[in-house]
């Protein structure tokens, strides 16, 4: 691949590219350009990934290393993003150790027999990335070798993993997985427990391989309310966390509808809390508390309806961060599917060009 | 019907019920009970409404007014709840002017032709509720006659209706309405004033007939950030308001995922605003500032976990409002169909029992 050997126009790139603006960024650091990727910028919105996707499921492209760094690059290329993103999926793990689960397209996750008694346990035993997903660590190897900036890895948080695997399939209200909470709690955290393990041990190999930041996903958390919260997902969050804490790069704790749980989520132990166009970055600031960096929080509709919204969206999000040092833009959730990926690139361009850092 | 003639057992009720508990709270008065009623307390999780329901479609039902007010009832028997909520559907003024949509079973409300453009303006005429929808008005008639409580009507917020006519069917993130918005706002505009007096209208009819309160359901607002609420929501709900300012009965403003919106709701003119259960009522009561009741704001999901967690929350709820005379307890959104209405109606008895209000 031509692209992507490591260029010196980012500065004194590390191995770990501690120096590049989005390290930096993630650390509150003092840097030289606002730095921007995008939730689910790789994927169905690009031409040149359709183009390649063949038929079969998701899971099968991701089991396939060459085909899952081309598609992990395509949007570095096209949009010159300031990350790459590891293209997987939060249940990769979860099927990878045989729990029995698909990914149908147009509706998401589909498992074969939902988790709802204590002998489901049984079924999740634990994760060994090297025997278990080598497709996965190839691919971060290959990533690593062609990227000239951080790839970050990522897994599912235990709450969104676990409401997939209870429900059986994508639910709106997560009630057969609250239920469990609320009425077999012993039973809850069990799971919850071996779903960190998973998250721990997928997230360690990929850091292990080269990965240089990771996000974890909680992107149904904004369904619990803050009491909810505390008690049922966030000692899971905190475990998979603090076992990563001795990694020394930066962990990414995202979510949707959690105006709420900011606060909470920062204590987990993350170093960077998303946000989502619900709530400005100014007043999210407020909840994380200082020393912790935001991502987001650009509202995903605006790239789709054009470049005149999504420009003038973009800078209401770079007015309202003022220059803060901690804030990697990005979508409040993933670009959708029907976005011009033009407009995508056109506002890389506008965070670089526009985007300021107070010293 | 045996069941409802007026009682004295309310004290000196008055025509309009303002001595009510229920209308007393929505005005942050004084009172001896919490008031506590539930969005969709009417329809699926009932028995006997399963057995009158029939098998036409909703708005068959709706153009039904001796159905319409059993419905209407049922709940208010079974459950001993404060207010009855006429038995309708946000989409029924814009079904009754012709716009043509129908109500699909497990889907919600489906457009024939989406509203898209200028030439679909002419598609909203004005209500005339009378001529237009006077089985809806026959309703509230039988069931004023019949109540010994308050009658709630309610119509659709101008934004989230407009969310199903653009749309053409539900939508999880609403981009083509955004879309509408962003790039062709004097439509937007024009769509949602039309869609202001269509609600008015309705309201107003409704008040006429002799309902003690009004909703405006807001359902999808919370899909909005706090500056996209202001510039194309706002107006438009505040217009519904002002309207009915002078009509003298409590006016509720309902909507989910509205942490950040709170205090916009409340200023659109709304006596009481609806909560759900990601914001505590005490944070609530911040953001709409003194002089606005909440409703709200037990997790829907816990009746359906089962009386030991409903009793739970619920509890949880009382204490954090820790007696403000201006609360009126509710679910945070609808009564979820498979949820057994005996967890409901101990519900209600626990919050008769164990509710207490400050003098």
């Amino acid at each position: 691949m031509g692209w992507g050997r490591r260029s010196d126009n980012l500065g004194d790139v590390s191995g770990a590219f501690d120096d590049h603006p989005f390290i930096r960024a993630c650390r509150g650091l003092p840097h030289d350009r606002v730095p921007v990727w995008f939730m689910r910028q790789a994927g169905r919105s690009l031409p040149e990934y359709r183009a390649i996707r063949g038929t079969g499921t998701i899971l099968d492209a991701i089991a396939d290393p060459d085909l899952s760094t081309e598609i992990t690059l395509q949007p570095v290329r096209r949009h010159n993003v300031d990350a790459a993103i590891l293209y997987s999926d939060i249940v990769v793990p979860a099927h990878a150790i045989g729990f029995g689960l698909t990914i149908t397209p147009g509706v998401g996750p589909e498992v074969d027999e939902p988790f709802r008694h204590e002998d489901d346990l049984a079924r999740l035993r634990p994760l060994d990335p090297e025997a278990d997903t080598p497709y996965v660590l190839e691919t971060v190897r290959q990533l690593v070798a062609e990227l000239d900036r951080p790839l970050i890895g990522f897994a599912g948080a235990p709450f969104t993993v676990a409401s997939y695997l209870v429900e059986g399939r994508p639910s709106r209200d997560h009630a057969i997985t609250k239920s469990m909470m609320f009425n077999n709690e012993p039973l809850w955290h069990a799971l919850c427990d071996r779903l960190a393990d998973l998250a721990i041990a997928s997230l360690q190999s990929q850091i292990d391989h080269g990965a240089s930041a990771i996000q974890l996903f909680d992107s149904w958390a904004g369904s619990l309310s803050p009491r909810q919260y505390q008690r049922y997902a966030a000692p899971h969050s905190t475990k998979v966390m603090d076992a990563l804490a001795d990694a020394g790069i930066p962990r990414i704790h995202f979510g949707v509808t959690t105006g709420e749980l900011l606060g909470q989520l920062a204590a987990t132990g993350a170093d960077v809390v998303g946000v989502d166009w619900r709530v400005p970055l100014s007043e999210a600031r407020n909840r994380v508390g200082s020393g912790i960096s935001l991502q987001g929080n650009l509202d995903p509709t605006t790239i789709l309806a054009g470049v005149d919204a999504a420009t003038e969206a973009a800078r209401e999000v770079l007015a309202d961060n003022d220059g803060h040092p901690g804030h990697i833009f990005n979508l409040g959730h993933g670009v959708m599917p029907a976005s011009d990926p033009e407009v995508l690139t056109e506002i890389v361009r506008l965070v670089h060009r526009e985007g300021t850092v107070r010293t």
